[in-house]
């Protein structure tokens, strides 16, 4: 495990995208990278988007979404999509081939999709208060899994509801995650951390605990993984 | 996860050294090898003792090992180590500079060690019936363990017995073991079963479940893992 | 430079034939080798036969000639291909789709079918006592040069009549090769020579002079070029 | 040979100081860089500053320079490194124990040095009009060479002028360079090249001659070579 605490948000989002930047220039044919949505990498897109946009240098860049909330009741792509591509994609310019989506429809083969593109070179993912990352919420799903499709219970409806602006009949039955295994699959996984809210599961990461009820826990195992934090995260570190 | 599978233990043997050597042939200043003794990779070391002793052209690859059971009353090397050098580094001639024992008086150090020493390139090691690998039997270390020291209850002072010719007083009150965690640090994992009686434990290997109390089952979750075996190992799979 | 000297051919053979399998070994999705045809290579290749023969494990492996003389008169495959499907293809069971030919008729898009294949993993070529590599004879081709047809004037149709058991019009009027730098685009690059006959010009090689005139000196600037041959090749060494 | 083009110097020393940071940030023991001198990299070491000053991250990279030109008459630092120490060294905070000096007393020993440290994994350099690299002029060190001792006569003495202020008697009777060999050991060579004086030797580097009197058409060769350049150093290419 490879530990880096930027002194803030600031700091952290500029290591977290130079670490993204540096495997986009590794020379390969084919580059895979599996990315994150939601608020903590928000300021590392925008760091991002001017180096990856108008040029060709990384036309061997592929990106993939690792889980996926579908809407109920409305035909159109679902939250985790539709935030990347609000906050990368788009402004990026990355076109529509080098988008691999990961979806309620295709979730069944997304870990034969991607062993058949070559493997994932790294994931970039956040960690929840509460130990998860990706959609492996505890409980919900076994250190052993691959993608699969978690039903939701009330728990995890009232969980996710304020991403529905908490339009309670927007709230799916069911979401979509890439399981531990499928996560640890990847050749290097970077984990990036913000705010006092994160110190808890920070410390408990860094004491080498392995427990299925912090899923992120079992990251902590891989040969190449990378911990990426502010200095409000790491505040409970010795 | 790769699986290998040879018709015979002497096919798996051939297989399993065929990958040692590539990891010797590997062009780096420094290749750290960790091996495993037993009666399982009995046959590969004979077919890479002659492949290894007799030239320098090795000279950049380093073993060591990753358990050990020290003898109680004598002042000599543990069973690990010495079966080592029985049925590979004497024979191959391997110098005492390039053997980095692991014993009861230094293992507090050995994953900073292998750490400065560059990591471990690969390990290949077996598997118990009961799910053991190194010395991490059920019950005795956790996923999150680095290298430690297991106290030996009667239960574990029964199992060790055999290997002391089931003279009671020789078994030790301890053994020292790398942990999963100092094993999933390897960039690679080799596994090597043969004999119908690992059918059982192969078999649950495949199945995807990682569950503490078959404590080997944590090594499928390595990015670069590989399972050789012969076809009774594999019987139980479809 | 690597350089490694075994006692005679059988012990070069067993060095050749075991780093070609450290490439057949790597963990990619997708292995290119160029192989060399001629008379050096013979025991390799009987070395390399029962390893690859019968065992899915290098489906990922696939195999390019670097040179080409076709035949003038039949409807047939030319030397070299011909040359090492006796020697290896046939005998070791390598199927069409992975054995990719370089001939007369598609020799202007050789690089680029290469590049696109992903470059080659390792080129294994040997080496004339004039200095010569693939088809590069002096004064035939320039360093700069890649995949090129080459004309064959008096004095390069006397070099080939023995290819054609001094059948004089079976003689082609020109001949394909791999230019210099096509082979330098290789990953990693393995020299094979034997006999005393290679000894002057291996002797050339590791005095670190580059001349035009002896074309194979410029391999020995790749940075990742290994250099195997037998006691007698190495005689005029100090 | 990959090929890149920014529209302007500041975004050719983007590009270069982009790829400069991922080879820092490659997950490895040791990095070894070679950085050049002059003018043309002015402002990618002024972007590089700020990301390497203040922090721990690349305490793994060491710097070697590849040429010197050693002061006559002083007892101080040669010219290449001064420059180096005040264009980036000094201002990125880099400690001596990680600057590798190559100067007049210590240049027989340099590519062994190298080698012992385990290689250069990148050498970034520009390339003169007259299709020089670091202190390969024409004429003064041939592709074999390795490190070397260039005597200075008339013609070079007028050349070195300018970087000693015209002062006739401060110009040395030799300078250090690195030699093609040892500069195409590296594992990676980036050159960087801007301005219209240099889009005819860019021309001549990418048309594929390869020739000892444009001591940079070598370079091309390396299997690892990237070639970044502004509009105005492109304009004669089609």
């Amino acid at each position: 495990m490879k530990v880096l605490i930027g002194k803030d948000v600031e700091e952290m989002s500029k290591i977290a995208a130079d670490y993204v930047m540096s495997y986009m220039y590794q020379e390969k044919q084919r580059v895979n990278l599996s990315i994150t949505g939601g608020s903590t990498p928000k300021r590392m897109y925008e760091l991002l988007v001017p180096q990856v946009k108008d040029t060709n240098r990384f036309d061997h860049v592929h990106f993939y979404n690792f889980d996926e909330i579908p809407y109920r009741k409305e035909d159109r792509e679902g939250v985790t999509i539709s935030g990347l591509r609000e906050a990368f994609f788009t402004p990026a310019g990355i076109p529509e081939e080098r988008i691999h989506k990961l979806d309620q429809f295709n979730y069944q083969t997304q870990d034969e999709r991607i062993e058949k593109d070559g493997g994932l070179d790294m994931v970039i993912l956040g960690v929840g208060a509460d130990g998860h990352f990706c959609g492996n919420l505890p409980q919900t799903t076994k250190f052993g899994d691959l993608t699969t499709r978690v039903e939701c219970d009330r728990r995890l409806k009232d969980r996710i509801l304020p991403e529905f602006n908490d339009v309670e009949e927007d709230v799916p039955d069911y979401y979509i995650t890439m399981g531990p295994r499928s996560i640890m699959c990847a050749r290097h996984i970077i984990m990036i951390a913000s705010g006092v809210k994160k110190a808890e599961i920070i410390k408990t990461l860094m004491e080498g605990i392995v427990d299925e009820n912090k899923p992120a826990t079992v990251l902590t195992l891989h040969p190449h993984f990378t911990l990426i934090m502010d200095e409000e995260a790491a505040s409970l570190l010795s």
